[in-house]
């Protein structure tokens, strides 16, 4: 019983919310006379030193007090005696737990929008510096069209910014106070629970007071948003396994992110991308089983909820760390652009922009335009050569209105410098992207 | 191979997107004039009757054209003729299917929205009605405090705008406008990605087109928004199998929500709670599907994301039932009065009240209380009475202190009168959170 | 990177697996002749002393070497000096981790199964204690039919044996030794793997060498079964959450496991079942984990893969306390006899019977039989009589051939001996089930 | 609450099912004499008239009656009259559908296991024709040692053989009969559940008639090594969006198996592959649906089990289309044995394999041996040669005592022949892996 029931081993993450939410409480209790000044005095004198000994590591915290709530309170009262008995008036550890741990995810979900900022700046740093470096953009991994690094990297930071945003929305929404909701009913105590709201950061008390003991659904909208930030890392993490692969050859990590091996120096293995790739399985794992836990659980409070806290400790932990090992991989990745700008001008890649210059200056209907770009592209193959360098002339033999303008759009620079519209590969275009992000991330640190 | 590839079975719950978001992409080329304004003028004719047979019904889906989109064009072509293949101009099925399926899925995340907010106004009606109604208020399904059955509704209220929120936050957060990412890269056409992006009601084109084309996060985090939601409704579903069920007696639902047996008169089955109930398992479901899908896949488009639309259309599906048999069922439910005030009088439940008492009027350290309330509800229950009944000389026998205002605070009633505090389940409070409720209602409805 | 990197955390429960596996692993070494008995005596030596660490608590776990092998090997060194050098030789990590791994979760999956007829034993005590225990049987929460309290624990007796049954089919299935398998590729030293696996107590060393490294199949497979078992758990963890309420009043569970209030004696908080039900959602996220781990994972070994001991780890640990606490509660729980037959009498559960008595005696067909129990318990209700305390005459006035036979199905304690069929509630077959348990398991203990 | 609650749509894939289990249940009522020969006569004649229906796709589903099972019933009511009414005698539509859904999914586990059969068939003969394609063996997507390309098909032919027992050790363990539990307690009939059983193929009824009604394990044990398979095909399918890629270039598939560009002719999608990787999700996504549902469930019947169809109808129907296409996929690959061959000698694959020469032919130890080892490929690389390339006196700069006999392990053809070890890479041992499996199969066709 007791092994099953002990939650300090998990909940001692919550201690210094524990104790900030405690002198809170207190302060409260003081201004609204339910506890005397010099109780009130007390109590927050062994609360600070509490918080130095969490501080400094030096908390003696013990099974014997099964929860976090109890170690603090047992400790309390060893140092200041009989006034730590006051703490607990008008609060119960159904509030208070569900009040640390929306303090603790909350900071949880503002830590993870920063560090998402972080990788951001680390994509746009590294885009920064291959606006125009061409690389194959592929479609069911074949090559499809040219695009450049720079735009596949910025690709990236708009999935980021959706992630961030998922994160800063949770933050504020579970962003109210459960304290003083007591074990469920309210209390007939005069509290004030705005004020404690308010000394806490958070914009108001919650309205309901079963609701807030018993709601857990800002934590499954935190690991929510972990598991699609995660989701994205994984299309990162998975491209640089194949990148940093000698099939692909597109890019190389320094000695610092892979692993290798001392007698094939070739031999580059991207641990941390693969790492980063399989925590998604944690992420999502720790997602389903908070919504596990919470299918068909009646109000109020059930010991069920105890469970909530290891699923979103291990996702944000997951998370947290793959931030960091993809914000450091992608400031060291180096990008071989000969071998990327080789397989771009590979397989035919400007084929479409071939039929779409004879729509568009020719004004053939794009069925018709289809055609010619297929009979030309099979009679190149047949020469062995790519579009660019077939002449005019074997052109003309398919399409004879084709002007020399055409070669304006083949070959993948020509192709990839085309593609103007708004949002597309085009350098000029991925410039003004990466401007755009510059001036928001600046506004922002203003 | 055409079994596993084709997707027309599924997609074709896209075709009004589809139809819609051509129009307003052969407005814009017409507008930009990559096509002529007769062509144009054709194929915008062309779509408004394809628009009609789909609402009439008589639309011909054909399996031999795999997906919508080919389905659609094939109609046109019939309909139109040669000019018909002027509209794929500019385009691609990778851009224009990401197009649909956000517009389908932005409504589906409205409409969710709507429907919680009927379910909201159902739970408000029946809080309304009983807001001086005692119920039992349980931790681990036991009593522990006297609240009013008003008092608990509202909590699903609570939960259920958090709810409304995710939906609306999704919403908003995929409002970008994939169209004119074209096959991955964008297109060397002239075209106006804010013309069609506002013409089909997003609030700006999508700032990178790998990223338009290849993103799925909008889908994860509707279906999320809903996986939350079905968890709500599963615990309130939960509950309904308990009240209606003999043991409790707490309420009863009427024939048209449950299923009996001719020969069993008092047997109702509360089947659609069940099946509400068993709904969370599919959304969840749905949500893994998807977490699964997205994991580690390279860009752009893989066809993998064909695999998206059966998870989010399953979702809105499941949520859509189970909110309208929610809000049918919480406009149905009668509940007992008379058995939950005799259940919420049972089991000492006003034994905190006493408690928080002796510390309110008579200054007793709160240990020290809960020490005199162990020992009067001991007497009490030899005694074979309620607190309420037991006579002030025996509790004075045990705290002489007491005086005869304790009784304010004594039997359910009293009880759930003094919890009084911000959110609590006192009458006044109930009161105060249902007329905050009905303001918000109305302002919005304006 | 060495924060994401570091397993040792993690895989030092692979510890006495390890020292295990290189034991086997260095005798065949010097069987085969590839070093020589000098080197295998010392090295043998080494692990013998380090196990001895392991056992005593002493084995000094170093965070700088990232992994488990790495501080074996790096304390083996420190103990013996350059012979230790030798006993990589054959081998790589990548067939010693899975070969350490599979080990550890075989131990785990008999271990399961053990736990698992514990429980059964426990439940088949309690049953045989209430085979005439008459209990209500429900469909939907509502009273159906009359059951007895032992055919209900059978049914879960029943569960739990094919849940050991998946216990030990997978710890069967995945007993083949991957040693030897090296790197990936096997190895030119001519080594016995067929040897090793026989000292591991494997059936047979893996067939496929990139299958030995690669495959995590029975750590899902294993996960899977416990994810089922922790299912059925957790549906008479719910039944003791219901059972132990004060709606239901059917059971009562000690005070060592429940938690309680001092100052509400009534009150008993199962927290133990609501912690096993809990513990669903940490099983049910490993095997998502898992899952989303091994998905579209390329050959050969990829460092993925070192995410999979956290998954199994915690699933086990879950697990292995639901099994214990559920055994306690269910060795603990007092059912309340009287209040389990009261409600057994009401609702008017025993109709069945009387529709299938006129079936049986009268020879009425089924739909006919249906109409006349209808009209009678409807006659029953209005007099607020249960059937068996209806007159015959009053019977008999909605169908005339009843006789005073039918009394004897009538009554929860008729009804239930009257379900003589095969399996079926009635106390004589209860008891043959309970005998036929009890032989089984007599049998396997000899 | 019709919406929620019908059925008719999903189970009416138990149609067969239904009636079979029909005539079994009454041919054994007629055996029994608890219907007579003539009611049973005519029912039999009509559900025999009811298979011919259904097999000719002419049985009028309504979606009136909500289920199959009232389908049934009500068309034999049409088809016979009254005695239709008798079959219902002694049963219940629980004990109905548990055992139709059993029949369904045991079904589908053995047509799953076939399936699985035949793609390893596949998979043998595609490696019989490659035991001496030699591929470049990866860990980390890096390349580690030479493999060959047969050795790589059989890793997969091990995990098939698995998910092959997965299924069949389910069929075994669900096939016991929960027919005759009727609602959930039995029945005063006479029947014989052994009969109804053996008619059915089952091997036994089920014991315990709570259990028969309300268990769905099987289902879920179903459905879990569906995802196992799953997971195992999308790494192959994973690998073969790999190699069909440009970037890779180990193998193509034809235009069968392909989608491709009209104008890109070397664009080959491979479609299939990526849809068999995206299942994946959907049959994590029904197995997470199931476990949901079934997390805390109370006995016996609750309308929630309806639910529990369309998770495994979608996992199977999935699973089979990702077996039929993978199974294609495998037969249609043409892979490039240049390519694999010149890959499998970049990179100095083979230093593993003259550090190991260095310990067996010259006894050094293993450390010393990596050094030396390290050192010359060192000097490998500077002179831009391979090893097999660089002369044996540069070799002996750095360990002198090398001879010439070390050029029998370098180079990925000797390299590959070296690895001898039960299980290994070398063609000698494949070839013995192959006829294993010949003669495992063959034995089995018999």
């Amino acid at each position: 019983m007791q092994r099953i029931n002990a939650s300090i081993s998990v909940d001692q993450r919550l201690a210094v919310q524990d104790v900030t939410a405690s002198r809170a409480h207190c302060a409260m209790l003081v201004k609204q006379q339910v506890i005397s000044a010099a109780d009130g005095a007390a109590i927050d004198g062994g609360l600070v030193h509490i918080m130095g000994e969490l501080q400094a590591g030096s908390f003696p915290f013990r099974a014997e007090y099964e929860d976090i709530h109890m170690n603090v309170e047992a400790r309390l009262a060893e140092l200041i005696g009989p006034p730590a008995g006051r703490l607990h008036t008008a609060r119960s550890r159904n509030d208070q737990v569900a009040t640390d741990f929306r303090l603790w995810t909350r900071q949880a979900c503002e830590e993870a929008a920063g560090a998402v900022r972080g990788y951001q700046c680390a994509l746009l740093d590294l885009a920064a510096a291959h606006a125009s470096t061409i690389m194959p953009g592929f479609t069911h991994l074949q090559s499809a069209q040219p695009v450049s690094f720079a735009h596949h990297l910025l690709a990236y930071v708009e999935m980021a910014e959706r992630d961030r945003g998922r994160f800063l929305d949770a933050a504020t929404r579970m962003n109210e106070c459960p304290l003083g909701a007591a074990a469920l009913a309210g209390t007939s105590f005069d509290i004030d629970r705005h004020a404690t709201a308010a000394a806490l950061g958070f914009d108001r008390p919650m309205a309901n007071s079963l609701d807030a003991v018993s709601s857990r659904d800002f934590a499954i909208e935190a690991v929510s948003a972990a598991a699609q930030c995660a989701a994205h890392l994984s299309r990162l993490a998975e491209e640089i396994v194949l990148w940093v692969s000698p099939a692909f050859g597109f890019a190389r990590l320094s000695d610092a992110l892979t692993t290798g091996s001392s007698i094939m120096p070739q031999k580059r293995n991207p641990d941390a991308a693969e790492l980063v790739r399989a925590k998604t399985g944690r992420i999502n794992g720790a997602l389903i089983q908070l919504l596990t836990l919470m299918k068909a659980l009646p109000l109020a409070y059930s010991k069920d909820l105890q469970e909530d806290k290891p699923a979103v400790f291990d996702a944000f932990d997951a998370l947290e760390l793959s931030l960091a090992a993809m914000t450091a991989m992608v400031r060291d990745l180096q990008p071989n652009r000969e071998r990327m700008r080789q397989m771009a001008n590979t397989g035919y890649a400007d084929a479409t922009d071939l039929a779409d210059w004879l729509v568009r200056a020719l004004g053939l209907p794009f069925r018709e335009a289809h055609h010619a770009t297929g009979a030309i592209v099979a009679r190149a193959e047949t020469l062995g050569l790519d579009l660019a360098g077939l002449s005019l002339s074997e052109m003309q033999r398919i399409e004879p209105r084709i002007t020399a303008g055409v070669y304006a759009v083949l070959g993948a620079q020509h192709a990839l410098a085309s593609r103007t519209s708004y949002g597309g590969a085009a350098p000029i275009r991925v410039g003004e992207q990466i401007a755009r992000w510059h001036a928001r991330v600046q506004t922002e640190e203003k």
